[in-house]
């Protein structure tokens, strides 16, 4: 079964996608055909926006569902004239937020004047995850707010970049290596500051086919290769008492959200 | 005035805050102060969270604003006897949702089962935008999706991050350098790819305040080279005919899914 979905925003369109995607999710047995319409503010652009969702529903003998995040009333109203199924985010809870609070919503699109200070420190934690990605740097890690360790193509580097851009979260990664595992012990720059130290897990199937994406028919890839250093890396951190999470089936939002959870880490923005 | 919010989820949270935040810009005379839980996805933990949320209402003497995306009707019950003024996501969304497709939801927490491929797409547009970071290489651009261009601290890096991140883009950035901009030329390495080159713009003011917060008072951040500069990559957009975007008052967000809409680049996931 086939339904389109459109996500109308008069800004990026991400919220509204956001949504759509978890209340998809509840659907699973649906294939949904997703299209995104953002920065549709202006009547012209509605009117666009209209034409594109009629022409599906007349293609595909269906209503397309709408999930739209548009403030402007007016634009909104066009978008209700479609032959669609809407689902209007402000509609449904601004009213009744407004009502709550007892103040009258802006009405006007996110213009989120971007903030000085957060933009700040967002952009300098995406560059201190870049520094100091892969073990390339050591000597930051005494303003590091995390660092994050595992073996290689553990899920390190994506998690350390989620949890700087998302919250500004100072977040350096280290790879332990053969050498480091063989003797089953940390570097010493890791060594001092055991405190800021989470481990990642995965288990050695879903590593192997990582690292045969990488590097097909390698050592490196192989199962036994995988395996030898997940034990000896979960000796690590049992032995050196560091937190550590198994990532095999989470997404990068999940492992990151799961380390802040488990280690008490302090967001910086969000 | 102060309101606390709590976004409450069974997952990441994520999507509650998303949405959350839209809705509170509507509010920006409302200083909210924000709480997540993440992961309340037993009765034990609904029932902490209500503590929670009644220990801030009797606190603060208003209720707190509940905004929640939980997929267990049981535990949404338990949230909904919280002492706080409750936006149920899903309750609100998914049986119109119902009705409209004539399907049953699965009612079972968005356990998205990692899809590999997307996974894969992810991380290889992750690595490749740190590879391709700052002009370091220039031989994987036959591979690139995108090449971001501008002068140096206009935003490049994280916004080809955040398009590897959100969309599976693979995007390289190579700042212009003074070099580059006093023979108002492309180096080489552009040229033969000039379809791929989009250019960042930023006005002077912002680029000033920027270079500064990172080397105060250098020529490199002086009102006066930071106009030079930009001046002479105006000339050398306009010459070359690179499509370009004013980030200067744009969040991350807002400047990659302008980006994606400007120059019709496809999405690879999402």
């Amino acid at each position: 079964m086939n339904r389109s979905v459109f996500f109308i925003s008069d800004g990026t369109g991400i919220t509204a996608e956001t949504l759509g995607h978890s209340l998809l999710t509840q659907f699973g047995c649906v294939t949904f055909e997703q299209v995104t319409l953002p920065y549709v503010d202006t009547p012209e652009r509605a009117h666009a926006a209209v034409r594109k969702i009629n022409e599906v529903a007349a293609e595909n003998g269906n209503k397309p569902i709408i999930i739209d995040t548009i403030v402007d009333k007016d634009i909104r109203r066009i978008i209700a004239n479609a032959n669609g199924c809407m689902f209007d985010v402000f509609e449904t809870f601004v009213g009744k937020l407004e009502q709550e609070l007892g103040v009258k919503p802006a009405n006007t699109v996110g213009k989120h004047t971007v903030d000085t200070l957060a933009y700040k420190t967002r952009i300098d934690a995406v560059h201190f995850a870049l520094d100091n990605d892969d073990g390339a740097r050591t000597r930051q890690y005494d303003s590091a707010d995390i660092i994050l360790i595992g073996v290689s193509r553990s899920g390190k580097t994506p998690t350390c970049i989620y949890l700087a851009m998302q919250f500004g979260i100072r977040a350096a990664n280290y790879p332990l290596t053969e050498d480091d595992l063989d003797g089953e012990n940390l570097p010493k720059s890791l060594k001092e500051h055991r405190n800021k130290l989470f481990g990642l897990m995965i288990d050695a199937e879903r590593l192997t086919a990582i690292r045969n994406e990488r590097k097909a028919n390698s050592r490196y890839a192989s199962a036994q290769q995988c395996q030898q250093e997940i034990r000896a890396i979960e000796g690590i951190y049992i032995k050196e008492k560091i937190p550590f999470l198994d990532v095999s089936e989470m997404s990068v939002e999940e492992i990151a959200t799961r380390i802040i959870q488990v280690s008490g880490l302090k967001r910086r923005i969000g």
